[in-house]
């Protein structure tokens, strides 16, 4: 990046390690399904006056994501099995809430009253299997202005999400950039939910750095990071939780790693894990 | 900040919400006990030519503070207990480094080959007391340059680090700045460590969004953010892990509210906690 380009991005070159610049694009518009995230990315970077650079990162909120691939679901039209029934009872929840946590999930990992900590189909582990119904639109439907209760699924295949739009922008700007699809979630231990990436693509995710010298030169040991979550967290410090509307983050100034992998490298597996 | 305030820290004003500026200070000494970590973070920011203004973050990392506060110990110099020499046998560690982390903690939470999880005595859940080999310089002992292994505690009291540090940057420069202590950290579930806030000052380091509103006007439910994770696991990105040596980093453009606390905030009940 030279120092023409500098200018035209209305910000520093970041080419020196230990600085990043982390901005949340302006205006992006409420998505519905079938919308095209990358012409609204491309929208939002143009208002920003910044150029996509190879090793930029785009990180955009689960929700966005969900909703530009219409994974909404009506409480009305979901069944509960009786499975879903007792649970719900046990924990106190909507009952067709309930099932369909159930089933975007392999595995109850803790129940409470008001809790249900689950194994999401993607591994994850995450209360409610990360269906969530705030910032989403609710449906009005027939003469008496009923509003039917809609809820958000996680994408279908997030890492998938995320290649696709990696494609896609590179497609249209040239530009080799990381893709991270951020949700906030709950943690073990801690109060407050934080950032943590469900999806990636053109990033090392998990980033290894056994062997390499510390400080006195001599090898770390057993030193992985969990560098997308990372990033993840901190995108989500722009985006805000409430209502904001800044659901895609511009990185740069990281420079990723030469491997590549998927945000189900960060997934740690059953036996090693302690806490399930 | 004005614009001639902007080209004289050489980035731009990030006054408007939503972007972050995060730097690593460069050419950060290695710092023995006694050293003044206040003139450090000050000679570092003068390197970049950045000026403390009110709202700005400084994030260190823990080790950085615990060389400064001179919380070495010697493993020559431990004695372990009969307790520690049944658990170093149990989970195959040196008996010396498990009495130091028995003494660094509450209580053990899990256990197994080559793996302590333990509530640290500040109730942080994490393996091995946060106790580091690491990036720790060894002493050189006796007429045989025998090397005797140090390790590092965590800071005695993280917190109030912050608020001292807090203090005394105030006292130089004026600027009413959140100071944070992070630390990487492994989770439940997830390969990988993060950074993770240990100690805070000058921030409301766990945000309470209850009743805000969301995109549709209507109010979120139990939505707390765990902020001073992310700012930590943000500022972690930019320091590194292995043999970067850029334990400071300086945060510009996130919008504190009013309130204040510490990282005791983000530290979950035991009663409210479902994976001990």
């Amino acid at each position: 990046m030279d120092a023409k380009q500098a200018i035209k991005d209305n910000r520093p070159a970041a080419q020196n390690k230990g600085q990043l610049s982390i901005i949340a694009l302006p205006n992006i518009p409420l998505v519905v399904a079938g919308d095209g995230l990358p012409s609204i990315i491309c929208n939002g970077l143009t208002e920003c006056r910044l150029t996509l650079q190879d090793g930029d990162i785009i990180v955009l909120a689960q929700k966005i994501v969900s909703k530009s691939e219409g994974r909404y679901a009506a409480l009305d039209s979901v069944t509960p099995s009786q499975e879903a029934i007792n649970l719900a009872k046990d924990v106190e929840k909507d009952p067709r809430l309930v099932e369909l946590i159930l089933s975007e999930s392999r595995d109850i990992i803790r129940k409470r009253r008001g809790v249900l900590i689950v194994e999401h189909n993607l591994g994850i582990v995450m209360a409610n299997a990360g269906i969530d119904t705030s910032n989403v639109e609710q449906l009005e439907s027939g003469s008496n202005d009923e509003i039917r209760r809609q809820v958000l699924l996680l994408p279908k295949d997030p890492d998938a999400s995320c290649e696709a739009l990696r494609g896609a922008l590179r497609k249209i700007t040239g530009a080799k950039i990381a893709v991270i699809i951020n949700d906030s979630v709950g943690r073990a231990w801690r109060n407050g939910t934080v950032g943590m990436a469900i999806g990636t693509a053109g990033i090392e995710a998990l980033l290894d750095l056994n062997g390499r010298p510390d400080l006195f030169e001599r090898p770390l040991q057993a030193t992985q990071v969990g560098i997308a979550d990372e990033l993840a967290a901190a995108a989500s410090i722009v985006m805000g939780q409430a209502d904001e509307g800044r659901p895609i983050v511009h990185i740069r100034g990281y420079k990723p790693q030469k491997g590549e992998g998927t945000a189900q490298d960060l997934i740690r597996n059953q036996e090693q894990d302690l806490f399930r």
